[in-house]
């Protein structure tokens, strides 16, 4: 294995330390305001904040050098007074937001309110390692900031999520155990080098909760919880307004969390995983038995038709009255409902958002989660609890990694 | 049931209205390093906080002005000169902390550092109600201060713990199932009523949380789980350096978390609760049963001897070796290491502290509990894991609840 990291990484670190650390609550306060409205006035933020107007105003003329937000032509009568309207600048710089799949990568063009302007999508091999993958994601930049003709310099930054686990502050891939090659490569640093401006790198997991946070129905949520399905499952935790990743950077890893008691060996070596028992792997694999148990004659023919059964196919299935397909989904419904409802009780959020591409199943799969949770949780910890399906989709990473790199951008300026 | 609630409930709620909301970062950060110093002088505070000593010289101020630092006579030498070292000022005044369980009461007279000056403790009955049992802590309060020849009027504020569910914002207790009569009583506005000084009230496992951070082993740490093992069994989460509640106030209540496939029935109704196979009820019930079939001479004698057989007599009978008795201990610490290691995967601590008297039962305890731990955690999560005893014991409660009621007075007074 080469070594990339020692002087790279140092680098990476050194770049970090440089990061202010204090915050300016109140501009974020107003920031946040401002960004969530369709145009506030100044005397209305005053209203809402509890401050005096010049304090306020302080904050806004800081907020519009920066080109954060703008003064926009539209004003709205107050107190008899016409009083101008304060918008989010949205156009006054553009984001990269990359979001790279073991086999798929989607790659956007965002305005600072993390909305894609344009998406390119394609298939890829995380495994051909970093230097083949990175340099195709320069190139479709490129390719993407040409179509909207856009120069690099309007970039204000990069946010890229990576299917597997990531040291934050370094913006480094640590073990990832389905990216050959990648351990320890300097990601952050090869796209600050290649894009010029600051960049930012996390898990795919982590990244769409963000999405969710900025963008989905967890916006304004203080505490929640969202649980990718995808071939793996694995979660994203919002503690406190804020994304949590624990103290090595693993919080939220729940596909290998066991269900006690069940002897299905996972690809860890341990036994009775959700992801081995519950994971779109394990959907494909059961389909797969039911098939050759001669189960299910839908799933015989899906599979002859298609060469391969996912869970795609399973939902497909069971959508045509399938007995066998819809038993596949309540079950894997179930078993992540069971381990969700410890997760609830422990930390007792009040949304439980469910994504990635299993989530597609509907809603026997969803009902088949809630069922499990509220049968097993807590009565206070479940009364004021919603578990609901992605609003965003595919495009939970791209918003995601956009946000990323907004949070970050926003608190650098606001702190320097 | 009575209804204490309306008008008292209504002005409790609206005192909380009146706390300020923002937090003045910088006087924090300074308080808490010359708290936890033995004496540091304004030149080393500017130098480890990167400030300028005429900005950290007017925190200073109004620290000393707030009576929560003193400049002592002691000096030292920096940069050729003689600097006088700031110190915490223990004695500007007193807090009043109450430990209250189900059937046992401290209260102890601190100082500002949480340090208990006085402990009183007895018996008590939580059942007989919030009139008896809240006159009664009057009355022994009213003790220590004259046993200390202190004036109430030095009292800061004034912390509680109860064993059930308590609404933080508001200091009312929310149906609590060990606490007749208590539900919805005004317990905060009862004690600022009585002692003419603030009051805050939290339940139990949270104060104790709060005393390990304050003064345990959790001192410093940003993620930790404290778990409270004794009759039934709680637990308290330290996210990002903050004691978290959840959305409905009852993170951490893990003691129904399940473990799936087994049958024992819980008090709650559900099967296989965490409390009902490892708590200090379960063990006591399991020695029982052991005596009963006759398994355990060492236990059959304690029996007779005590008239009951608790967690204490469990572990004293493992000591001196009794077979029976290591293996209840065995197995209630390997269920509580089996939930432990989901909340772990999920949670990623660097920390988790074992309290309460069950957690007395020593090593043999500790060991079950580690071993199922690192048996089934993600090997990245618990890489860098300390799973410990508590070192505080009985005194975290009392030193929580002192802890509770100076991080508020202090926030509270940086933001006015």
């Amino acid at each position: 294995m080469r070594d990339y990291s020692k002087e790279q990484r140092h680098l990476a670190i050194e770049q970090t330390k440089n990061m202010p650390v204090g915050i300016n609550n109140t501009s974020i306060q107003i920031f946040n305001i401002i960004r969530n409205s369709n145009g506030i006035s100044r005397a209305e933020l005053a209203r809402v904040i509890g401050m005096s107007k010049s304090t306020i105003s302080q904050h806004v003329n800081v907020l519009i050098d920066l080109g954060f937000i703008v003064e926009s032509d539209e004003t709205q009568f107050s107190g008899g007074r016409k009083a101008q309207l304060l918008k989010l600048h949205k156009t006054s710089g553009y984001v990269l937001a990359i979001d790279l799949g073991a086999t798929s990568l989607n790659i956007s063009i965002c305005n600072l309110n993390a909305e894609p302007l344009i998406i390119e999508s394609e298939d890829t091999n995380v495994a051909d390692g970093p230097e083949i993958v990175l340099n195709r994601i320069v190139d479709v930049s490129r390719n993407l900031l040409n179509k909207l003709d856009l120069s690099s310099s309007l970039l204000k930054g990069v946010g890229i999520g990576l299917p597997g686990p990531v040291e934050f502050s370094s913006g480094i891939p640590v073990a990832p155990p389905i990216m050959p090659g990648w351990d320890q490569y300097p990601v952050r640093g090869f796209l600050e080098k290649e894009f010029g401006c600051p960049a930012y790198v996390d898990n795919d997991v982590n990244i769409m909760t963000l999405g969710e946070q900025w963008a989905g129905i967890g916006k304004d949520v203080q505490n929640f919880i969202f649980i990718k399905v995808g071939t793996g499952i694995g979660s994203g935790i919002v503690c406190q307004g804020n994304l949590y990743r624990g103290s090595m950077g693993c919080a939220g890893d729940i596909g290998h969390i066991g269900i006690d008691g069940l002897e299905t060996v996972c690809s860890c070596g341990n036994k009775g995983c959700l992801e081995s028992l519950a994971g779109g792997k394990a959907i494909s694999m059961r389909a797969i038995e039911q098939v050759r148990k001669n189960k299910s004659q839908v799933l015989a023919d899906l599979l002859a038709k298609q060469g391969s059964l996912s869970a795609k196919e399973v939902g497909l299935a069971a959508s045509m009255g399938d007995a066998a397909s819809v038993e596949i989904i309540k079950e894997s419904g179930k078993f992540i409902g069971q381990v969700l409802a410890k997760l609830i009780n422990f930390f007792n959020p009040s949304l439980v958002v469910i994504g990635g591409g299993v989530a597609n199943l509907g809603d026997l799969f969803l009902a088949s989660i809630r069922g499990a949770v509220y049968n097993r949780s807590l009565p206070l910890a479940t009364r004021n609890l919603s578990i609901e399906r992605s609003v965003l989709n595919e495009q939970a990473g791209i918003i995601g990694a956009a946000a990323m790199v907004l949070d970050k951008l926003f608190l650098e300026h606001m702190c320097s």
